[in-house]
């Protein structure tokens, strides 16, 4: 039956009693289609019903659907169109994992990063309103863990006011994020869903819940059981609340859903669904079968054999080591738990872990509160997502000089995740921050060594490393530190000098050996080695930089300026990444694209200063 | 008795009776003092009692006191030690407007941008815990405005589940921000406010609130009522809440606030005031008194008299005019109103107007959401707001290439605000994002020249201005807009291209004049204006760049960026802001101090380009 499904519209011509079948179906080709390509499945497994209810009762395209995250997103890729697309997912020139609006125009928002699907939605939402197209709705369908970032309630705060508009959240609560959910929220959810409480609602049928009898007695029974009121902070905000329902049941979300389009004003449906569902092996481990890579279905996620140790293990055997050595270390992470390789210090060390939720502004802050206080935080966290806690590094960190550790996981290209997720612009926004410390890791070794150095510097001070793992270099044990600000040369070769920062040292050693030049492992970004770069001025025709971020505003042009003000004037050819996004695909393939391996690297300078190019570069002297 | 208090010790040492007259003194002190140094006045007057409260009752500064926002510190600081310093406030190198804990060990955190001080009391309160300092308390007082930031609720949601912890947050409700509160949490308070349950709150004295019983019989009450249940939301996310309470009566904040000193956990303080409380014309007109001038206190606040046009002016204007030529314009504003200059659009276009709150994020992506739908939304957001979006900025607008204007006011050094305000990273946190455009504006007429560019461009723009009036350029009523990517030379001259991008066009057009160097507007940072570059090249040997923002990573960086991609080699020196932090000050001041006046100007290309430098530059050709 899947197979004739090529739109919603074909979907919502089957019979009530057809979609089930089709959701065994769908549920089946998710499971089959992951397991070769790798990607997101427990998500997906878990919003298959789901979908099929929202497809089905709402008049999507023209109706707004928007996924918060987005990675749940596979069953509804299927059934709207890009079936066949499938085997192409997260590879180059392939559909993307997320919703992305210039592949489909059912996908109306693209997302990726958390908690942004409800502030789209109202947009989308008051635009309707705005533009008289009072039939349209906009419905955001967003997990209980993205419900911790702040600007949900932002969005909420700001939607709960309009009476008048068709907007719809939906909460897909399954109790579980990529890490396990925290704080104080998810306790609430946890007593929404408790007791008899739910098992009424999943006989709700038709009834829309909750009018205001049936309300009130539940509220006083709940009270008399020492429990909270149920479903208040969602009607305090101005929405109206509905359920829980059984997101796994289409009898209880079909007509809930239905009965929900007569209703105006911010509705919030509360849904309760199980990551992994239909597949016993990711029921039983939704986090391992969260983002596998390829695997047999029958047999399921077999232990990774050795492979190199990645920089994220990297991170987390430093932590560890670290706070053995020190008590004053503590350790936090925005709901990445597992991705920052805190799993072992959460465990060795539960007294200094906070998860603190999906919640990097208050990650950052909270940091700050205990640097005032003399211990030492380190906050791991993606270079992406220290996006999301920009004004708080500036505001709140750097102007105070706090002590604070940042570790960068996922700096630059990210591979199947895409462009959502590079860690690209680290560099430039960090470095224009005054007392920032920032730090390129070029191998595994040299990133515990700048962890270290980073611990140790008594202000703010980043390190930037990558997704995976690195060259192999074999990590020492001991906890040393580098010199604040001092590059090395690696290589000792003529006329040209190239400065490598983090991961393109690799590289630019290849690039240096096939030319004969220099190559300098330039370590930090800022405080910038000037001095170095003033001597291999000396004895050099012309610099090279070569970062993993973009150019604008990057090393590169960090180096550019330290030459201006000594007045230096030299040749340069800034090499990174371009000024546009760049899509997902194999990590190596994108940075062979961007020119950025050890050929282009070669290629790019042999272009720039060709034989005829230095002649004329050696007669400026 | 005032003159006595130099301290809390001593505060503490005055009887109950005693801290009535306290309160009435340091009220006038306060009156008196802002209407000779200007400042913020309304918060100040709000804070009195709650001030003397809290520094009464807690052993300060080992309990840590952490003001959210920070402007209405002026009370805490005048007793804590810095009352005959209250004449150099926000004046250079005076003390600073907001607290600083390198001004005293009483500024625990400092704060300025709102809604971090959770957690930050968060850090503090969990530091206490981890280093075994069981009686130090972490109290955040907190406004109902700054409660609608997403931060907040972050922060009480990871807060909440520690029930072994002394953190306070006192709800410091006085129903205004700078701009009138907006959204559902408002609406929520105010009902908590309302009717018998405040009348009788009013008089709780030593017992502490809510008791189970007294609570549930109040929530059914309500509930026959038609109200909503009071105090849950907070308590929902683990806090214990108590109040409201009047925030102006001692005899209701000292005993409240002793007993819950017996409280372990998270507490949250519900207490009310009123802005300009105690000062008649401050009480009626809390917004105009919100941060005057110098005053005659005994006359008021006198209209303005004339005084050149605001680029907030004109970028209100220009809203107005662009709203009624193209009705699918939305404006849209994070609880700046009036400091925006939106009171006159908000008249006209009510129904086009969005204040969502102190709620960036969600500003940005809701935007984004508009823009989906076709509409096109302009984000007025000061530089150093646009922080908190940055995300937002990249993830939802940027990637997406949505058609977003963003109006950045205060952009550049901010004045008597200081380093907190300041907007020195917005030319470097934006153009390093593929996709956007970035205009700098030099004049008033060029302001609104960009503002229509930016509008008409079908993509993601920001037009940075700076805050106050510029050089008093003509406004043309006409909504002309600029080619793209395009400057323009404005001065002839001999060997030095001076790059000026902005409002550092004026002095570099003097400094131009001084030297007899060319100078050029170059209006973009992003798209730059390669072409001119390298048509100034071949006729000029040096460049140099000038902009109010940071060095690092700027406009002066792009240019050396593209001259490198060219392979064009000269002499580049870059003006513009150092890589400190830049405290509080008047700004001609202060630009003059970072060389960035004609003189400055003019003094640094000698000192780089003199005779000997140029005739070197010269031999390289």
């Amino acid at each position: 039956m899947l197979n004739k499904i090529n739109s919603p519209d074909e979907l919502r011509q089957l019979s009530r009693a057809e979609l089930l079948p089709l959701a065994d179906e769908l549920r089946a080709f998710v499971i089959d289609s992951v397991s070769k390509t790798g990607g997101h499945l427990s998500s997906n497994l878990g919003t298959v019903e789901l979908t099929i209810a929202l497809h089905y009762v709402f008049n999507t395209p023209e109706d707004r659907l928007i996924w918060d995250v987005g990675h749940q997103t596979y069953p509804h890729k299927i059934l709207t169109g890009r079936r066949d697309q499938m085997h192409t997912l997260r590879q180059l020139d392939g559909i993307s994992g997320f919703p992305r609006r210039s592949e489909s125009e059912y996908d109306t928002f693209g997302t990726a990063h958390s908690s942004t699907s409800i502030s789209a939605a109202l947009g989308m939402a008051l635009a309707a309103k705005t533009k008289g197209e009072t039939d349209r709705y906009a419905i955001a369908v967003i997990g209980d863990g993205a419900m911790t970032a702040g600007m949900v309630f932002e969005a909420m705060n700001n939607a709960g006011v309009y009476d008048d508009i068709n907007l719809i959240v939906v909460l897909n609560d399954n109790d579980m994020s990529i890490s396990p959910p925290v704080g104080a929220l998810n306790r609430y959810l946890a007593r929404l869903m408790s007791g008899k409480f739910y098992a009424q609602a999943k006989n709700i049928g038709k009834s829309i819940m909750p009018e205001p009898v049936r309300q009130l007695a539940r509220r006083i029974e709940g009270h008399a059981k020492g429990m909270i009121v149920p479903a208040t902070m969602f009607e305090e905000l101005g929405f109206n609340y509905i359920g829980p329902i059984d997101g796994h049941d289409l009898d209880s979300l079909i007509p809930t859903l239905q009965n929900m389009k007569d209703l105006k004003g911010p509705q919030f449906l509360h849904v309760v669904t199980k990551k992994g569902q239909g597949y016993k092996l990711a029921e039983a481990d939704p986090v391992l079968y969260h983002g596998p890579g390829k695997f047999n279905p029958a047999e399921g996620i077999k232990p990774a054999t050795s492979s190199k140790v990645t920089y994220t293990q990297v991170f987390g055997d430093w932590l560890c080591d670290m706070a053995a050595q020190d008590n004053k270390l503590i350790g936090i992470t925005p709901a990445m738990c597992g991705g920052s390789g805190m799993v072992e210090f959460e465990q060795r060390y539960p007294n200094r872990y906070y998860d603190v939720g999906i919640a990097e502004q208050h990650a950052v802050t909270f940091a700050a509160g205990l640097a005032c206080e003399g211990l030492k935080p380190v906050v791991a966290i993606y270079s992406t997502f220290l996006q999301r806690a920009y004004d708080q590094l500036i505001h709140d960190v750097a102007l105070q000089n706090l002590d604070v550790t940042f570790a960068l996981d996922r700096a630059g290209l990210v591979g199947a995740d895409g462009a959502t997720h590079a860690g690209n612009y680290d560099i430039s926004y960090l470095r224009c921050i005054p007392n920032m410390v920032v730090m390129a890791a070029s191998d595994e070794n040299e990133c515990r060594q700048m962890l270290s150095t980073a611990y140790q510097y008594p202000g703010p001070a980043a390190v930037r490393y990558p997704r995976g793992a690195g060259t192999g270099a074999v990590v020492e044990k001991v906890l040393t530190t580098l010199p604040l600000g001092k590059g090395e040369v690696r290589r000792e070769g003529k006329s040209i000098a190239i400065l490598a920062f983090g991961t393109m040292l690799a590289p630019s050693l290849k690039a240096g050996d096939a030319l004969d030049a220099t190559v300098a492992n330039m370590r930090f970004i800022k405080p910038l080695d000037t001095a170095l770069l003033l001597e291999l001025a000396k004895t050099h025709d012309a610099f090279v930089t070569v970062e993993e971020g973009a150019v604008m505003g990057g090393a590169g042009a960090a180096v550019a300026e330290a030459l201006a003000e000594a007045g230096c004037v030299k040749p340069i050819l800034h090499l990174g990444l371009p000024d546009r996004f760049i899509d997902h695909g194999d990590v190596a393939q994108l940075l062979a694209l961007c020119g950025l391996d050890a050929d282009g690297i070669t290629a790019s300078i042999r272009q720039r200063f060709g034989k005829d190019a230095l002649r004329l570069v050696a007669n400026q002297h």
